[in-house]
């Protein structure tokens, strides 16, 4: 086996949460894995935050990241009939375009240039994309526009990156309201979700949504 | 047959448009059509302008709309190269999320109160969800959230208001440069085009998305 330097660096963004916590776990005993994410990481990111994308994804170090992970991204349940036609700056499906949307892409537009030839982008949406529940439908939007991003960004990308969705069902170590908003959906643990991560980072393909669930 | 009164009231967004022209012929004979968009239309609306959404889709009159169908969106092509990260407000994403999806959104937000029991709201989107090309990013971005959010929204819709999206292939009228951009893509007649958002405005489906290729 090669040595965690001989891998290289992935930048893990999100890494304090249920998926990411996971996801260092997997990773960290083969790579160097640099964190990311508003606190208690080694870098900070904050996905609304553009300025702080680019730099925590700058000075990868040595070749160049290995991969660029994220298991991040905001949003906001609400019952349809509370939301009002709003512009972006007001409405209440801003922050799952501008934190989850947008700030996942621009993590993946950063990226290109600080990724080995090779390396990889991962993204994060969830099952609501295709098995959505009522009050989820800036999520379902958002994440659908992911995949779809992924999916076109990856016949453009330079010098072999790919680039992957992992898409989570509900996770087991969710705390209890979250079942009760989806009732009947099957948990997955997160070190289930954490293989998906790896299948995206160390297989060969791109353009790809890897469901878990 | 019932006359056109008889049918009801349909608004027509983006009726000046090659597809909004096929639209509009084959609803004309059975429904009062109202158009709006930019210029040369009914009513003003502009899918940036949330407040001349709102404005154009109040007074249905009578019972209320039968039907809000949208045949407008803009967004832009970009190779990905060209792309820097970029907070929502200048990002070369902005005008496909701001226009083509939120827009879109809000239309149907708007309509929900003044469509009549039953009605529905059809929305656009194109082959470039699926089947992407290079320099499509953000429409394939915007267009795959669009459908996620007639996905999501069609199980929250009251009064039985369903909402479906027709996904055109290249258009056959299209002005030669864009059959050099979709190398290969069947061309389908606007005509056909149409006779998917008329099964989206008679028929009994909802969260569909009807390709048209």
């Amino acid at each position: 086996m090669p040595t965690a330097a001989a891998r290289g660096r992935i930048l893990l963004v999100g890494a304090t949460g249920l998926v990411g916590r996971a996801v260092h776990a997997v990773l960290a005993p083969h790579y160097q894995v640099v964190t990311a994410g508003p606190e208690a990481c080694d870098r900070f990111l904050d996905l609304d935050d553009c300025a702080s994308i680019v730099a925590a994804v700058a000075d990868p170090g040595g070749e160049g990241w290995a991969a660029v992970a994220c298991a991040a991204g905001l949003g906001r349940f609400a019952p349809l009939h509370t939301i009002a036609p709003a512009p972006m700056t007001q409405s209440v499906y801003g922050q799952a375009l501008c934190n989850k949307l947008l700030g996942q892409v621009n993590l993946a537009l950063a990226a290109r240039e600080h990724l080995r030839d090779g390396g990889s982008v991962t993204l994060v949406t969830g099952i609501a994309t295709q098995h959505t529940i009522p009050g989820a439908s800036g999520f379902t939007m958002a994440n659908a526009a992911i995949e779809g991003f992924a999916r076109a960004a990856a016949i453009e990308m330079p010098r072999g990156i790919r680039i992957n969705v992992v898409s989570p069902g509900v996770l087991a170590e969710s705390p209890p309201p979250v079942f009760e908003l989806f009732a009947g959906f099957e948990p997955v643990p997160a070190a289930r979700v954490a293989q998906a991560y790896l299948r995206s980072i160390e297989g060969g393909q791109t353009g790809q949504v890897f469901t878990v669930w």
